[in-house]
């Protein structure tokens, strides 16, 4: 038998969410875009053979310079990853050593201490409120190789204003990483502090803004010295041409991409209101493409079995008393966000 | 400013060869097909916009079951990486904590003590006889977490016979992997070692045997033991949709490959002969897609700038009295190598 690091033998290794491979499910516990890229989708189906059989362009230059360009910064100053959980491992891996500490607020993106664990780094957890909002004073006086904020939150969407995200940048943090997967959705974000702050990096995602989850893209903006670091850390060719190609196009169609988040707001908050009016749940506000209902006197795993059996897929997380009662629900289509309503209406009804 | 691993700070990354962005080049100098498979690319122009929009399948399932068919063992041997790059780095964050030994032969690939040195680990290089044979004996009492041997060699494509790899898997040795990324083109591998000793991994690319370098896609075979402890530490979604569905299009016709590889043999021996009987120069044995020539009273780097300024690409590798002055050279079409060897005719002649 081979021998194992200790800390690799030891892990359980991050469960994703169900990816159900036949069809037929309304699909509301991942997060995915209604839709893709309409432009990404062409830039594939006509992509030419080359891309397929010669390597990619190892720094993802066509990339770079458009992500330059819509956040009026310097090419080196990004690095594209195969998605952004590419990313934010190359960041743990670049800033800390075993036993080092990483720090991030729970509930958040269950993967973080995953990453941790597998550098053999230690995992450092900071609650937050029971509103989600953000524990500012005590991120502030906690120390670690790398701090992670995700804004919004995840499994909320609370969105955290940049006030915050600046007093926590300067208390004197290593590495402020501010995970905004899901900030497309929310109409601002936190890149502002990037000239800012040297100790700050933005990572960000294509695969719910534009509808590329199933190409792996993700990227992140900080300083032309930390971005430098990373690029030396991440395999050489991590991201397909196909890949590359499809986002430079996805990111050319600015209109549609607008239009695309606006609607998912506008379906999100409808449906907010629907379950909280009409069905007397509580609904955290959200600012992403997602939301969280607490299903108070109810149960909401019950109510996950009765969707399902439906099939209908939302999120459940266990592991934290905060959510344990909760739902999470993507903001799918008009259709399936009805369907879905009526068949919690009924489920209530029925428990 | 952020605090940097220091091993990290210190390290210059690794340098893949040249890929320019322009057209017009004959490039011999990383190794692609001469052709993408046809059918990967006709996968790719019809897919699904669902394969953009939603995550992919995290195990590659649809992939292992292919391998596992044409390998006659079972899917959870195998895991399918973002080119093997991905595969040999998982390999080494799985076994090797800081201070751990990476052992390879040298000169070899050039990413080994790169994806050591990123782990904190410590290289231990083990040099090639004169003639890029094994040292059989040295490498059975070097001890460390991880042995790469890559078969057939790179930079010379030395085949090693399965007898010197088995002596070296039964000499006590943690983890053996066998780098095959060129093995399709030497019509053998192996691969039959797996079920007889729980020590070898086999690491595989169809980034040349099938022309797919753009689309990165790798993968390892193993016991289910290593497999399982690499799929915890993989990225979930480390394989784009993309890159799944044209990879088992790609496995799927086999009488393309078939061809591609026996087409590639034919001209790499050809230009082997008229290299060595023509122009007197030393061309050492491939049984891969590449050739390596030793250019002996000539300069391997006067011919490397010749080759250059008529837009012919080789690859120079300096760092080792071995092959520095020999140049690597990638077998393309017909056409190209008739150019490439008029020349070279040319450069020698002029010198």
């Amino acid at each position: 038998m081979v021998t194992i690091r200790k800390n690799v033998a030891a892990m359980s290794g991050y469960v994703p969410g169900e990816q159900p491979r036949s069809g037929g499910w309304i699909k509301l516990n991942t997060n995915e875009n209604v839709e893709c890229s309409p432009a990404a989708l062409e830039a594939i189906h006509s992509i030419d053979p080359a891309a397929l059989r010669l390597y990619p362009d190892a720094s993802s230059s066509a990339l770079r310079n458009e992500l330059a360009r819509r956040f009026n910064a310097e090419p080196d100053q990004f690095v594209v990853g195969n998605g952004s959980d590419d990313i934010l491992n190359l960041l743990i891996r670049v800033t800390c050593d075993p036993g080092d500490s990483v720090v991030y607020t729970v509930p958040s993106y269950s993967l973080y201490p995953v990453l941790s664990q597998i550098q053999g780094a230690r995992n450092v957890e900071v609650p937050l409120a029971d509103d989600f909002s953000l524990p500012v004073r005590k991120l502030c006086s906690t120390r670690g190789a790398v701090l992670f904020i995700t804004n919004p939150n995840n499994p909320a969407g609370t969105w955290y204003p940049v006030e915050q995200i600046a007093e926590i940048c300067e208390s004197g943090q290593n590495l402020v990483v501010l995970d905004e997967a899901y900030a497309d959705f929310s109409g601002e974000g936190c890149s502002q502090l990037v000239g800012k702050y040297p100790n700050v990096c933005v990572a960000r995602s294509l695969s719910k803004a534009y509808g590329l989850a199933g190409l792996r893209v993700g990227y992140m903006f900080a300083s032309k010295e930390l971005a430098a670091n990373v690029m030396k850390v991440k395999d050489s060719y991590n991201v397909s041409s196909a890949t590359q190609i499809a986002a430079v196009a996805a990111l050319g169609d600015e209109a549609w991409a607008a239009k695309s988040w606006a609607d998912a707001a506008r379906r999100r908050d409808r449906l907010s209101q629907r379950l909280s009016n009409e069905l007397g749940l509580r609904v955290y506000p959200s600012r992403a493409n997602f939301i969280l209902v607490d299903f108070g006197n109810h149960s909401a795993v019950s109510t996950l079995d009765y969707l399902r059996e439906r099939g209908i897929l939302v999120r459940h997380f266990s592991d934290n008393p905060m959510v344990s009662n909760a739902l999470r629900i993507s903001i799918g289509s008009q259709a399936e966000l009805d369907t879905l309503f009526d068949a919690i209406q009924a489920a209530l009804k029925e428990s």
